[in-house]
């Protein structure tokens, strides 16, 4: 339990390049492990800490003081911690040999050497810029520090249409807040679907809630060219053709790791392109550690090591690589699960651990069940519907990870599948887990509970799943939904259906096959649920549950919380309902 | 992973004694594994299902609509699930020789025998009675069902002052929507804080928050007897003299399980006076089950046998227990960890695990940890101070339970915690959490792995933690906060601390005695810490930090979130902050 604490030397020389989250973790933690080592952190900016999770709420206008994204400054590295903290400086070069380093004054453009005993690396990562024309004309921007932001503040002064490339988390961030500043929007996206790496279903209700803000959606698009005029933005040009016009650009297309200073420094590079570590976030020279973006971290979900470039993970590691290189012991470093969470407008959608397409890249056997159910209980007022997309793995159970999409309560959800996974928990955990309920908190039955239910209900072949992108072509597919749902949303997958409600299906068997394999769907997969149990027990053989049913779909086209909330769910009924999973 | 399912009787019949949370899942599951299964539910109430979570919302107004407390019909149970619920139907005997109970048509008078092969036990519990004078005057109510909410409901039209007995759940939902219906409330609860099972200073910003919302709290006093005129309620006196004039009074300081049928039947009574189960919820006799209220589970922290009358456990175990009825074999049922949360006007509080206390009286070696930040990244608007306070073993790090109060983030971060248990993880694990980020949710670092990380450093050795009611006379304490902080929020328990700021510590270290047992104290514990590392490595050899430190008694104080955020924590700072743990 408890880290054996070696002894290290009594005052170790540390050198930190680069603040931030990462940097200023580790000389934080360093000093207070250890009151009498020299710590000296190089930072290239003029803030040597600053929030840069906050900065698109800064532009947006959210964020009023911009005082509150300045976190620390160098006389508070001093005075309170020894540290000596010098920004606009940058370290150019790493001898390892001589265990030095070469820096750079920024602001005088003078150079001298500083010894170490242990380095530590948090050299960040850069916005990618594609290699387009135009990409360097005034008014195309990235997002990364506070410059960044200035100068993206400054540029909308007389902005009035912004194009953003790239749907990730800053594209779509950022997008929200140019609404919020009156500008128009376009987010140009090479993929077919904001946030790319979320399964396509968990993306669909953030393509309609911002095309409900007015945000254009410009999906499955390269682009060619971004156009000027006299060296000024004007426009975008798409590889098919089409013209946006601009007159700010924002590139979010994602970042590359800093890695040239280690890689001059001889230091190994691991698969994924970042700074190779180890279980201490050591390099490959003992005396030197890499956190942040730039490093490589064990990846929960399969043990891979890989680059993961969000916040958390950057500050809990730079406190151990601080701990670690100021006491030679440290506990050793944590998985990263890669759980993250972005708000789009009304909703928040998020992931933890993997998507389906990614277990099933990563060699899984996986299998997945949607649920479209409330954020607390749905007689509460205010109840708003959540849609949980929950991956496990066929044999074991295990679950894989979890995406959650809604207007509330889906950073909760996130987090218990985080803490599931952490533990490398299985369905039936999730179904067991005791959560905190109240009418305005949550569910008897929390819509996690459900997801492992019917997770469950698969596996154990009660009521095999059957995911909503098959091809319902060759099944004889049985909607069991009342007659004026139908109209309302059509199954419109499967134009062969044959609709018999669920009440009376006991009484219409013979007018169904049993010999055929069978598809039952509804609105929210719970009543198909009841009926492929009922036609198992008549001599069905082959009959499956649609996956998160008509539901899914009707969440995607963006029915939103309170409107009507009757129609996400099969009844809009208590959770004590008798028909659950 | 996938239960065994043992071959059972085509088609037994079963009986089910009790509707609501446990009974209806209990149904509603065992028809989804067999089809052929006679099913019949009896139900003394004429609500065969309804939210019994929410009636205190409907009192106050907050769900308008009463059709929404009303779940589900005998017509729906009969349709879709070809089960025969009876309503106003009481079970009165079990005859367990001749598998046959005797039932009573409640609304006829008729009685009658219906054999049975498998029997669940859902009978609830019954709000506890006081034996004391004008207990059942016109006016005193319990609130259990749709019926005791009528009748309150009724009873309120001319009522102005309400007196509510018992500060735990029931009572404290009841007193908050007693005032959003406007009348004058008073709170009468015979330990001295509300919700009795929390530790007292989670329950302190309770007090606060009623009082300030116009509740009036008599603490730690008891009730001697209740007034009437002409059978009327008029007031209560409590034990000491104390007359509080009342026209309504809510009895609410628990509830006694329905166990009478199962000890006249002969089935083992636990310790905890619940009906005994086994792993699959058997009673004593293994073709009769018995689930909520009145029955006991394993406790998760301890192992012990205990009633958990909360609506979760309820519902999963019924769920457990009617699969196993129907064909034989389920999944054993989860332990039941307590998990639960209250909301009280503007704040929630909730426990997941061991209270401090609680976790001492199990006979674990347990420490504490206290905690104020805030519930996502403080410089994001909206921010809210959150207090939680950690509770794990001394030696092995496991974590025990978490208490949390605030105005937001409260469900999650218990639901986090909840999770964690499930797995008996430890204070790394919770430190090693891949929790989901973004500033309108969360913090790089969240208050749970502050927590965690204080937590480390406490057990590590590093910061050794005192309990902030330790008697602090024998100590050398140093309060190391800003001049003016001293004066807005004195150290009270210490008035004989020694001012020495922060960052002068270490120029003024020959002011304090190395020899002499140290506590350390700040506002949030955050420098405290700092302080205590300066000191531990300057040789003094005994050196505490005061947990929560002033934090929690500001927080108790109750000054709220967003009002003043800046007083609830050392810095008002983003969290990439460098005065981490």
């Amino acid at each position: 339990m408890v880290a054996t604490r070696t002894q290290a030397p009594d005052s170790p020389k540390i050198l930190i390049v680069g603040g931030v989250a990462g940097g200023a973790s580790a000389a934080a933690r360093a000093r207070r492990v250890n009151e009498h080592a020299r710590i000296i952190m190089f930072e290239r900016d003029p803030y040597v800490s600053f929030a840069n999770c906050g900065l698109p709420y800064f532009i947006g206008g959210e964020i009023a003081d911009r005082a509150q994204l300045l976190i620390a400054t160098p006389e508070l590295f001093r005075d309170r911690f020894l540290i000596d903290a010098r920004i606009r400086h940058e370290v150019i070069a790493i001898h390892r040999a001589t265990k030095r380093v070469m820096v750079k004054n920024l602001d005088t453009g003078e150079q001298y050497g500083e010894d170490y005993d242990k380095l530590i690396l948090s050299p960040g990562a850069a916005p990618i810029v594609p290699p387009i024309p135009g990409a360097t004309a005034q008014g195309v921007f990235s997002l990364r520090n506070i410059g960044d932001m200035d100068r993206i503040i400054a540029g909308m002064t007389h902005a009035k249409e912004a194009v953003v490339i790239g749907a990730g988390y800053i594209g779509l961030e950022a997008a929200e807040q140019f609404v919020h500043r009156g500008l128009k929007v376009t987010v140009v996206e090479l993929q077919d679907q904001v946030m790319p790496f979320f399964d396509r279903e968990i993306a669909e209700p953030l393509h309609r809630e911002s095309e409900r803000n007015g945000v254009r959606l410009e999906l499955g698009r390269g682009v060619a060219a971004i156009e000027e005029t006299n060296g000024a933005v004007t426009g975008v040009t798409l590889a098919d053709g089409t013209r946006l016009s601009a007159d700010l650009v924002l590139m979010s297309i994602g970042v590359r790791p800093n890695v040239a200073l280690a890689v001059d420094a001889g230091l190994t590079i691991g698969a994924s392109g970042g700074i190779a570590t180890d279980a201490y976030m050591r390099t490959s020279d003992p005396d030197i550690y890499a956190v942040g973006d730039a490093a490589e971290y064990a990846f929960g979900p399969t043990g891979a090591r890989l680059r993961v470039p969000l916040a958390g993970i950057a500050n809990r590691t730079g406190r151990l690589a601080g701990e670690h290189a100021a006491t030679g012991a440290s506990r050793p470093a944590p998985a990263a699960w890669s759980t993250s969470v972005v708000r789009v407008f009304g909703y928040a959608a998020g992931i933890a651990g993997l998507s389906l397409r990614a277990a099933r890249q990563a060699g899984f056997d996986a299998r997945a069940v949607h649920i479209v159910s409330y954020h607390h209980a749905s007689y509460y007022p205010g109840a708003a519907p959540i849609g949980i997309k929950l991956v496990y793995e066929t044999g074991s159970g295990r679950v894989l990870g979890a995406q959650v999409v809604g207007a509330a309560g889906v950073d909760k959800r996130l987090d218990v599948v985080a803490t599931l996974i952490h533990f490398k928990g299985t369905i039936e955990d999730l179904g067991e887990l005791d959560l905190a309920y109240a009418p305005p908190f949550g569910s008897a039955k929390d819509p996690l509970h459900m997801a492992a239910f019917v997770a469950q209900n698969d596996l154990d072949g009660l009521a095999p799943l059957i995911q909503p992108d098959a091809d319902l072509s060759a099944f004889q597919v049985v909607d069991v939904r009342e007659a004026g749902e139908l109209e309302e949303l059509p199954l419109c997958d499967a134009p062969h259906a044959k609709h018999i409600r669920l009440d009376d299906l006991r009484d219409r068997l013979g007018e169904l096959d049993p010999a055929l394999p069978t598809v039952v769907s509804c609105r929210g997969g719970q009543r198909a649920y009841a009926a492929v149990r009922i036609l198992a027990q008549h001599g069905f053989a082959q009959v499956y549950n649609l996956s998160g049913a008509a539901a899914m779909r009707d969440f995607a086209l963006n029915r939103r919380s309170g409107a009507e909330p009757a129609t996400h769910v099969d009844l809009p009924r208590p959770e004590h309902l008798v028909d659950d999973a």
